[in-house]
């Protein structure tokens, strides 16, 4: 029986996984520009980090989840998103402790247990960044830069930042009755989840897909921030336009959770139709705090890799090629393949893309590999070749042969790039 | 309560993983001039995979991996080493199809449940390369080569590569009845742990860390190769000595599982104690038939990255400084604040390296965070030089001072580089 990759993941072969390279390293040398530092952590947590920094209500901790026990009997998880991790990295090796803030990136895995369907998958990629450490709403607007920035470096087109004020906990206590009170009286008439979240999270009956077209004129939490938080989304705007970032307000852009202060924003990108968010995040004053750290403000986003490479196909980005090949060796007779090894070795370390045959092919079959993989020359060795001390070496975008002394092939082709 | 990474894991924090950043660099361009091609296979697969392309009664699967139904009561296994995943995914994708050999790289996260110990970790990382469809001794050279450029290229000193051959799966059965021949009368001496291998897998009592001392005259495997595999290893040992890598015999190294043919070979290096493997590999002609895929032979090696750290700590191997920041800016106002956001921004925009403070600190803690950062330059910019469209630029090594325009900051930075 043939063994096949468990549903819903994928793998990523040669051909597509030079795309993958691509974004993370522009993804990386973006970072590097804004002076966020990576951070890598476990693959696994326990259990109990995503219930308080996911929370215990959210699909993702309630279904779609991998959990396990280990053989201690600890509940251990698939990290379902990126940001538990690093709050709970930030707080275990008490990075608040430097003198600067801590500006966080990481990439990786993450994994939910989903329905297969098109573009998601259990095993998913994101890309994110997290600072903590500052209330100033300039980092906001870094962090929306940051995103927006690596976006333009990878090369979407269109792209633009929705941005709403979430504001404190204590506002969204009043906001939240009057909300009540607007829905109350249509109560009857909404959908069964609208329903049961009208206690819970009132705040998310407004993003119901059945029920949306209602709330043309319920009120927006930003209606009723304090002056230090409409200060705050103030500056942050005002960043933004200076940054000449894109951007529009959609006061309906809620996050559902307790720790969610101020900003929130999201990522939109055209050509991909009606799900056109492809990324967001925002400020999480409170999650330090909630997974056992110091009262340490925090922001960020994620963004996921598979959406980007969705949003590229839709609006027809090619990506750079990958960098030819310098050299493919072609070895005609035994003691020219045993020279091939060796100068196909001398040649690598030189700094050169060197390959040859490996399956004792004829002349021919090579000169087709050596086109496939774009060689710039192909250089042929054969018992005549090796007793001079030379090789032969074909340009291949112009058919032009030349002999070389074997000891200089190195400096010829770098001569010739 | 503050919550804590799971056992046997570690937290990978700015400081220590540019030292990953740069060894996977480094391999990933050591893979570029061999011409292999990264792969990618998911973080589990299921657990099948391994019971076959791992071994059944290896250690591995029968104690240390982490295993879990998936909702669809599937037997999952998060991939407790490289090989198998890469084997199935070769197979699966049918890469075999390919008019040329399949050359793979990998690199990534492991998980093994062990006693957690100095130096051994439950989720570990490894790099890999994989190559189907030759039996060329030459490409079984052409792998330790790649393995060996790495370390170097990575800056370890002393690495020495130790080989053997375990022939074929018929020349081992014939061996194999001579070394329990030999055994045989030591048999009651030897501990449990021998007297059960003598009977499943007489090879690895030669391994025995209780009983090897008794073993110098057993036979070895290669006294029994017959004529071709003996031509292909005298051919493997051509090959290195042509490459000039330092390589010594060993006919005690072995691998236990029916799938391993010919080369077997192990990274050693010095400086580290009595563990001094460093990685390992060989030929494995029957692998991709045991994952139900056809007939094609392979041959690669895996490195664990813990080890390379620990290696490059051991021998006192200093890896390169990150890059330094390029400015570090200060805005001393609330409107010259908001022009440095947008600055930054601008600067980065440019290529440059850009940070700025987020804390409101005064001037003084600032120039100490430009100094932690190596800036080369600190921008220095006051209501009077925002008045002015200048900003006061300050070379760090020299305190040299200069009023540069706004506008021109970028260009400033970069002709001084």
């Amino acid at each position: 029986m043939s063994m096949q990759k468990p549903t819903g993941t994928q793998d990523l072969l040669p051909g597509e996984v030079e795309k993958w390279q691509l974004i993370e390293e522009k993804a990386r040398d973006v970072c590097r520009r804004f002076h966020y530092k990576e951070i890598r952590t476990p693959i696994f947590e326990h259990t109990e980090l995503f219930v308080r920094g996911v929370g215990e209500t959210t699909d993702i901790v309630e279904k779609e989840m991998y959990t396990f026990q280990d053989k201690g009997n600890r509940s251990l998880s698939l990290r379902p998103e990126g940001t538990a991790g690093v709050v709970r990295a930030y707080a275990e090796n008490k990075l608040y402790g430097d003198p600067d803030i801590s500006k966080l990136y990481y990439v990786g895995p993450m994994f939910r247990y989903e329905r297969p369907q098109a573009g998601r998958y259990r095993q998913f990629h994101q890309f994110g960044a997290e600072v903590f450490g500052s209330t100033d709403p300039g980092l906001d607007a870094e962090v929306i830069a940051l995103g927006y920035a690596i976006y333009k470096e990878i090369g979407l087109r269109d792209v633009t930042v929705e941005i709403n004020s979430v504001g404190t906990p204590e506002i969204r206590a009043v906001y939240r009755t009057k909300l009540q009170e607007y829905l109350k009286p249509m109560l009857g008439e909404l959908c069964r989840d609208c329903q049961s979240r009208y206690e819970r999270n009132p705040m998310r009956v407004l993003d119901c897909k059945v029920d949306q077209h209602r709330f043309a004129d319920a009120p927006s939490v930003i209606d009723y921030l304090d002056d230090e938080a409409a200060a705050h989304f103030t500056k942050v705007q005002s960043y933004l336009t200076a940054m000449d970032i894109p951007f529009r307000l959609n006061p309906r852009l809620v996050r559902g959770l307790d720790y969610y202060t101020h900003t929130a924003f999201e990522f939109k990108a055209a050509g991909i139709g009606a799900i056109d968010t492809i990324g967001g995040g925002g400020r999480y004053n409170g999650l330090v705090g909630e997974v056992g750290g110091p009262d340490q403000p925090g922001v960020g986003f994620g963004l996921g890799l598979e959406r980007i490479l969705l949003v590229l196909a839709a609006q027809g980005v090619e990506l750079p090629a990958e960098p030819q090949l310098d050299v493919y060796l072609i070895a005609l007779g035994d003691a020219a393949e045993a020279e091939a090894v060796r100068l196909a070795y001398e040649l690598r370390g030189a700094g050169l893309k060197v390959d040859k045959d490996y399956t004792g092919r004829k002349m021919k079959a090579q000169m087709k590999s050596a086109d496939r993989f774009a060689a710039r020359y192909a250089a042929i060795l054969g018992d005549d070749e090796l007793a001079q001390g030379v090789i032969t070496v074909k340009t291949l975008a112009t058919g032009e042969q030349t002999a070389v002394p074997l000891g200089e092939l190195a400096n010829y082709v770098k001569a010739n790039q």
